[in-house]
């Protein structure tokens, strides 16, 4: 009876977010004479607006706004006024629970809004990272450079695990405190070293965890912001890596931690590391006494999720700042000079969208730095502590990493949701996010802070996880070690050591083939995205004006063949008559990828 | 009103224990007259013997006892009858609390008696031995050899600190098992590059905790008793050791292991280390199966303690005593080729007699190998298992661990026990022992089983407690690093690592000092003991017919002046008329010893 589609061409354009200024116009099909449409917009915890919607055929009603009064989200709807026996009579439609078309709503308080993301201008990140393959390392456990084996400058009061194969374990208080930490002992030169390995594999860019001095193996407890960790090596060695990366044309993302530093960094010094007149807690005079906030001076302070070992820091405090991205001997200015190409920032949720700005604006003086951000979710629609954050709506992150994806293909490939539902999300959310941020992003079958891809899904579906992650919009981060076949659970169980001497050559070449695929196809790097499923069949198209690249996944274990008429495309495209001679009786096996190309 | 005295020549002859065949004197004073006395002796767990007291002299009676009725502990007392008024009444007169002298019981079924220890026949331990100054050393903990700092072949599984000076801890599931072993990668070579030090300080043997291949720091839990562990070093290594020993004139006795094996042992073999089809669990043919209890094949078995990781061996097992001390290729037969110069034997009371008397045997093949028990307690009379042990009656252990000394030397220190209290106790063990036995035991202050002793006294009587040990009967045995300051209490505290970079000048000299006067004084080594208390202080004589050493022990806060007559000697020796002129008026500082010789 009604109908819109904000995935149809033919009902909305253009797809997706609106950049400021932008004209959206959307279209509203009735079969029913005599009603009349009001297009509402809301503002994001804002006013209701109301814009006509003027028949333009027999049928369709249509409205165009100019989105230029400010980035932000913006919520619409469709309100269908009719007058009946009994008075005038009003409908809702709106988003239905799958997104694309929408639904019929009684009572306007009911709706579900489409979303439209206004953000400010286009944000393409720098092409090396766009066409990039990265590869996440954890510092500790990837490898040790030394020749004779020897670990660098071990800390006071920690363990060495045994062996590489040792299986990584917190070791702890019986309060659950952590007693000691436990290193395997990887480090800089060890990254060096293995540098014609990753090229090997088909590896660009490197996203490094944290490397500056710390107390733990994961050292997101920065303990001094200006030191390489002196396990991990010397700044020659940093210098060193970083020259060679670009030597082979490769480049280097680090992590910045800025949420929190360690309870015995130089800042807050709480054990007297430092000396007993330095640092916050042993002197309100220390020039870092008012990056923290005391409730109990000096032995209670806000913390980070309230782990006393990551006192929190106030960002929004102006020397912290300026500590971190002022001009002059600032801790991004030191590390940039070095020649790094970007940051990922930890947790961005918990930064001011205002001192995420303050970094961006630092990185931008810089030729082709980017600025990732750690978010778990959606994050053109996330609110954290009450906010709704604008860090991917411009002059902000260059993107994030893509936990959202990664959660879909693990959902998909184990078969707790349909090859449709995957495909209406996965649309969604390139429909929520402005559309360079969306290409930015960096996607991810599994970090340090996840299950292990191999531990999540059976080994079989594993080409089609790595498939999936290439075939999508977006910068593919490969987890160190997954690519060699390692298992493992969250924390600890995910942070095993390389085994360099056991790399399972499946798994390798399920990721040196994609590499090379992203490599060689200009189209998987940035065409466009969209998506069909037919049956257990997920289809993902990557097309130009002039070319395609569609990947096939039937992680299922009967083999499929294509009735092309059975295909449910969720777009209208130009490109869809080419694909019919190619899709239609295509056989896919079981657990398997198969992909053409124009 | 009666009197007798074990310690006083005058009443007992010969002083301490008798050798088999030998006749014991007893004379006891009584100042009534019309009384008949009767010597009883009571044999361990046995018959009661009465034997005729014959007065010698007006108020002295005596009696003479062959002890030709086998070996063992006796028990004596005096049955003294009297004619009353009103029928014949009896007294007894036995040992006193602090033993010496005597008291008088009512009833005969309270007498504590006297005890005498019978013999078979002397067993002075090899004069290396007698001679010797100990060191034990465990060895993951003393020294690593290798000259990058590299730890030999880690343990898979297991942790290694992160740096020497890192506080030792267990990690622990939460059901209190160990998670990890931990290491810090002491080996054998780093002993050997140490023999410089040693033989600075004094040292001319060495007893190594275990070094067979084993799954703990510690490797009392053996995996194969005729492998080095790896970690440790080759059979190279451990033959350069005892050739560099052996060229320095030093001697080594190794960790007997011989109560139980670790599980994961080729012997058990729980995991599967070894195979799936080798070793007591995986089958019952293996020719391990009868060495262990099982009571619920292959899951449930008797363990040491109940301690799983530890299953017990049945000592009594003809076919693992034959691989411990038989002649042809047994454990005992490889090491001893070795040209190691004894054994020190584990929990000695949880070994058979007879077990022990097999590898007495064995090493008595050898020249000059010295046996050596773990024995906690007074070893003359101990009870374990409900059995009387015979292991210091002839053809067993030379001598044992003598915890004892320890125990008194640090409750005297500590003003715990009065200075009468150790002397009574120190010559109460002088008489229950074997004269052998008591010079063949190895003292120590402390081992990697007590706190060390400067955590158990304090630092000011440290001198004292070195003193002591190096001038009591025995053989000094040093426990590794108690020489360089180092503190801790029980395990594993006590297991720190040498601290090679920061050796207390203060203590290494009171070791160095008294290692000195015992290699220089024969009288210290084998000089006959004996011992007296003047208030707080007390006096360790030793003396031969023409020498004698003396060593005064103040560990009061307030300086001594020795008034002669106040100086209770509990012997009557022929030097204390020498000793007068010396000791009248001495003046000893507090928390001071001071030493005279002839």
């Amino acid at each position: 009876m009604y109908y819109f589609n904000s995935w149809n061409s033919e009902f909305k354009q253009p797809f997706g977010a609106i950049k400021t200024g932008e004209v959206m116009k959307v279209n509203f099909s009735s079969d029913k004479e005599n009603v009349t449409i009001k297009f509402i917009i809301r503002r994001d915890f804002g006013l209701r607006h109301e814009f006509d919607m003027h028949p333009i055929e027999k049928g369709l009603y249509s409205s165009s706004v100019q989105f230029d009064v400010g980035h932000g989200l913006y919520f619409y709807y469709f309100e269908i006024s009719e007058q009946s026996d009994w008075g005038l009579v009003k409908h809702y439609y709106g988003r239905s629970e799958s997104g694309g078309e929408g639904v019929l709503y009684i009572s306007e308080q009911d709706v579900r809004p489409f979303q439209v993301t206004v953000y400010d201008k286009d944000d393409k990140a720098p092409e090396w990272y766009r066409d990039a393959v990265f590869y996440q390392i954890f510092p500790d456990r990837f490898n040790n450079g030394n020749s004779d084996g020897k670990i660098n400058a071990p800390k006071p009061n920690s363990f060495i695990y045994g062996s590489h194969q040792d299986q990584p374990m917190y070791v702890k208080e019986e309060n659950g405190d952590i007693a000691r930490w436990d290193f395997f002992g990887g480090n800089l030169k060890g990254i060096t070293q293995k540098i014609p390995y990753l090229k090997e594999l088909g590896v660009t860019a490197i996203y490094l965890n944290p490397i500056f001095s710390a107390t733990s193996n994961h050292r997101y407890d920065t303990n001094d912001y200006l030191a390489i960790d002196t396990m991990l090596g010397s700044e020659v060695d940093f210098k060193e890596l970083i020259d060679k990366l670009h030597e082979n044309k490769m480049h280097l993302v680090l992590d910045g931690v800025f949420s929190h530093v360690g309870k015995d960094s130089r800042y807050f010094n709480l054990a007297g590391t430092f000396g007993s007149k330095e640092g916050a807690t042993k002197t309100p005079k220390s020039p870092y006494f008012d990056w923290f906030k005391f409730t109990d001076y000096p032995n209670d302070y806000k913390s980070w999720w309230g782990i006393k070992d990551l006192p929190e820091i106030d960002k929004d405090n102006e020397s912290f700042r300026n500590f971190i991205y002022g001009e002059k001997d600032s801790v991004l200015e030191k590390w940039n000079n070095f020649g790094i190409d970007g940051w990922r920032l930890d947790v961005a949720d918990e930064l001011p969208d205002s001192f995420i700005r303050g970094i961006r604006k630092n990185l931008n003086q810089y030729e082709n730095m980017v600025l990732i951000g750690e978010v778990w979710e959606d994050a053109s629609n996330k609110i954290s502590y009450g906010q709704r954050r604008d860090y991917i709506l411009g002059d902000s992150l260059h993107g994030c990493m893509n936990y959202p994806f990664r959660d879909l293909i693990i959902r998909y490939l184990n078969g707790t949701i349909p090859a449709n539902e995957i495909a209406h999300q996965l649309l969604g959310l390139s429909e929520n996010y402005p559309k360079d941020i969306f290409y930015n992003n960096l996607n991810n079958l599994g970090t340090h802070d996840t299950e292990r891809i191999l531990t999540m899904i059976q080994p079989k579906n594993n080409d089609n996880a790595v498939s999936l992650m290439f075939s999508l919009p977006g910068v593919p981060c490969i987890y160190y070690g997954d690519e060699a076949g390692l298992t493992g659970g969250k924390d600890p169980n995910n942070r095993k050591f390389f085994p360099w001497d056991n790399i399972d050559p499946t798994y390798y070449k399920q990721y040196q083939k994609w590499s090379n695929y992203r490599t060689e196809n200009e189209v998987l790097r940035s065409g466009d995205f969209s998506t069909f499923y037919c049956g257990d069949l997920l289809g993902i198209i990557r097309y130009t004006e002039n070319d395609y690249f569609v990947t096939l996944i039937n992680p299922s274990d009967q083999e499929i063949r294509i009735d092309f008429n059975a295909i449910s495309f969720l777009q209208n495209l130009g490109v869809q008559e080419e694909l019919k001679a190619k899709l239609d009786g295509l056989q896919i096996e079981k657990n398997e990828t198969l992909f053409f190309k124009k």
